[in-house]
């Protein structure tokens, strides 16, 4: 097999690129040298060499323990249990969360053979037993998934001297009832609030 | 900036990754170190090191000349002018062409200032001066540029005992008529062809 091909291959094995984009992609950086595939060499050799799971919180970050972690600024008091690295980075842009986090490092899955050993739950569990923590946010996918997870956690954390919640479920912002899905707009018409009167 | 910063900004450079997907890739190479990660930056350093552009025909390939130039089972006498080595590998793909290809680099285009001197323009008519060819087939694409690029090449041309053909206009396969535009559909009316009768 010639390099390109040995380059084409391994593109299309990442999320998001097929064969077709794969090509393209692999084309476009044989084109520009120096200014795509030399950088992209570099970044992938540093990330490879300098990223390293947190061993507090199993965040993937430059540092052990992570950014978030090490930040005093963040509320210890309060943990927000996540499947995954992504989840973690989808909400800091969000912005909305200033307390830290737990990876999980995915959900309990039966047909995937996903185990509790599977994943960071004694992390978690030994986390919320100290004394500094007063709250864990399960923020598990709303998958099957996810919410057998969310219940297997709160199994485990029976004892702990923890508040326990979940993100709340409801229609997304901008979106339109009409493209909702059933089940989303059950839930939130089951989680409807009184409206103070009088606005 | 840190090392997933930075591996996140340089994988959404490449066509078909925005910053949503680039995030994607990023999280699952880093997740599948040993599988994923490593095997492509060697694909990467590989390629960086060894792939070179065919000094015959533009190409990119492991060798110079490349596979297709050196092979002495591909028709020597037709050479086919393309814009871009994907064109190349789609013509491949399709096992549809035997001859020799013309690379130019791209087509002309007064908007983004790419002139004669910018394509291997000077390349193909040396190689179409040479006896042995016969044909030189314009494959460039059926847009303004592209087409502006073929009335071109065919002027320079002008003197060269070669044949010059282009291919063909019309539905493509599986095209259906409703779903066409209107200048291929006029392309396919004016070029229709007589069909035998009596089958």
């Amino acid at each position: 097999m010639s390099d390109i091909d040995r380059l084409i291959q391994s593109l299309a094995k990442l999320p998001g690129l097929g064969p077709r984009s794969a090509r393209r992609a692999a084309l476009y950086m044989l084109e520009r040298r120096e200014s795509v595939l030399a950088p992209l060499i570099a970044a992938l050799s540093a990330a490879a060499e300098g990223v390293r799971t947190c061993s507090t919180c199993g965040n993937l970050d430059s540092t052990d323990p992570c950014s978030i972690c090490a930040d005093p600024r963040r509320d210890p008091t309060i943990l927000c249990v996540v499947e995954d690295v992504a989840d973690v980075w989808a909400l800091e842009r969000a912005n909305a969360f200033r307390g830290r986090y737990h990876v999980l490092g995915g959900a309990l899955s039966a047909l995937d053979g996903v185990g509790p050993e599977d994943l960071n739950i004694a992390g978690l569990v030994g986390r919320a037993r100290a004394p500094a923590v007063a709250e864990v946010v399960l923020a598990t996918s709303l998958t099957v998934d996810g919410q057998t997870t969310a219940h297997y956690i709160i199994d485990r954390l029976e004892g702990c001297e923890v508040t326990v919640s979940a993100l709340a479920h409801g229609i997304p912002l901008g979106g339109e009832l009409d493209y909702m899905d059933d089940g989303t707009l059950s839930a939130a018409l089951k989680a409807r609030r009184p409206l103070p009167r009088g606005l």
